[in-house]
């Protein structure tokens, strides 16, 4: 499994999203952007909503790397239709990411077979630029037989492996560009008691070869016991099945007390599974 | 299809159940019971869910056959789990029919094939029995291939009709027990854009030999505006598809014309669908 950098650092826990950020305009859509993922260890229940934006990012990726550069950030979203991939999205990033959506009707719905579709956007905040990439996978778990209806994604994701190893292999190597996939959000329906075959069934196809997030869609709709019954019994589940899903990092044992601190708490709430509210 | 009494009569719109009445206890089980079907067409909306029991039908019943009886009637349950099947019947009814139920775990869930489960339960209010049986079909909808699982539910409706056309066949006529489904709650998921091409194929499946009621589960999970863009959604996919679900019968031309619009009012809201709020 490939790594993912830290999401923040102790120092800019704090600090909100600059939203007035200019916008940057590219090929494919344009937006600005923030990232909702808290993870303050010792603030109270109430006062633990500050955004942490993903301007934090580069310092990191400077301090690791030693250079600035335009972030890439490579999304797989996966899930029934109706479970609120696009609007976790949009809310995540601040954008609007499907701008020419079509919902299908009935009739095709009932033709359609699971293909991808590729989603690229950019994004600034704080003069910080992500290129954004979401990978959509409509038709998943909509059909009457779902057999092997994760293969699609599962050719996609080998496809970018593929590609990746024959830029390397390559006499231009300067110029790579990196389609790996860095995530791959899986959204599970709030309805069912715990994990249906299907989503058993896709997780293992794709755990070796992606970081999984589950992701337990319009958990909204749940009350907060429901919540919590429900994230314990597909933390089980993901466990009796053998499903490896995204674990955090250790980090470097250099790195200071508040830092492992948060870093713990990031572990902790991802083992129970991400709740989406849309 | 069969036609199904009508739910009340004027006079008795505005008789609350009597939640107290003595509870008779038969083989299967025993409970009270409240329908909470309501019916008003005068009143204004937040006096619109006084409860109209079904100890009223035995008089409608009395009325058109001139003889009192005890009360059959035979839902079918079909929906994905989680939808809120159970709490809905139990709802309705105020009684708990499925006490030693026991939610199958995820490997479980993964070896089962859709089957059907009889519960019957005796319920009693002001006097009047109703024998109430549900049929239940887990495993419906839940596996990754769906191709047919509505098999064992229409297979289920045949053996009725065949039993009761050879007991109607045979020498002893005078007591035999009409096992034949009154009504399919048909469970559609509040998530979804719509119907989703297992629920059309299950429906055209079932439509001509059964009345199908469609629920939309878990409405209150949505907001009115989803509710009424989901409705009406479902509604022109019902009709795109050529489904037949339950239309009430014309009420007799002598009726009193109060009578005639709560008549009218009930249809109204039945092409609408019904929606479940567990």
């Amino acid at each position: 499994m490939r790594d993912l950098p830290p999401i923040s650092q102790p120092g800019d826990q704090h600090q909100k999203p600059d939203h007035q950020a200019p916008v940057h305009r590219e090929a494919e859509g344009t937006g600005t952007a923030a990232n909702s993922l808290s993870g303050t260890p010792t603030l109270p229940r109430d006062q633990d909503r500050e955004y942490v934006g993903f301007a934090t990012l580069p310092n990191q990726v400077h301090r690791k790397n030693g250079e600035e550069r335009c972030l890439g950030c490579i999304f797989l979203s996966v899930g029934e239709s109706g479970l609120g991939k696009s609007t976790l999205i949009n809310s995540l990033f601040l954008t609007d990411l499907y701008k020419d959506r079509k919902v299908p009707n009935a009739q095709e719905r009932i033709d359609q077979t699971v293909n991808t579709i590729k989603h690229t956007i950019s994004i600034e905040e704080k003069g910080i630029k992500v290129r954004l990439t979401v990978i959509d996978t409509p038709g998943f778990g909509d059909a009457v037989n779902n057999t092997e209806s994760w293969n699609p994604i599962e050719d996609y994701i080998d496809q970018q492996f593929e590609q990746y190893f024959r830029d390397e292999s390559g006499l231009n190597r300067s110029n790579i560009q990196d389609n790996r996939v860095h995530c791959c959000l899986y959204f599970i329906s709030p309805l069912g008691h715990g994990l249906r075959p299907l989503d058993v069934a896709c997780m293992k196809a794709l755990h070796n070869k992606v970081n999984i997030v589950p992701v337990v869609a319009k958990a909204d709709s749940l009350t907060q016991a429901e919540v919590h019954r429900k994230k314990m019994k597909i933390r089980e589940e993901i466990e009796q099945f053998g499903i490896n899903i995204y674990q955090f990092p250790e980090c470097d044992s250099d790195e200071d007390e508040d830092f492992k601190k948060q870093d713990q708490i990031l572990k902790w709430r991802t083992r129970l599974t991400l709740t989406s509210c849309c």
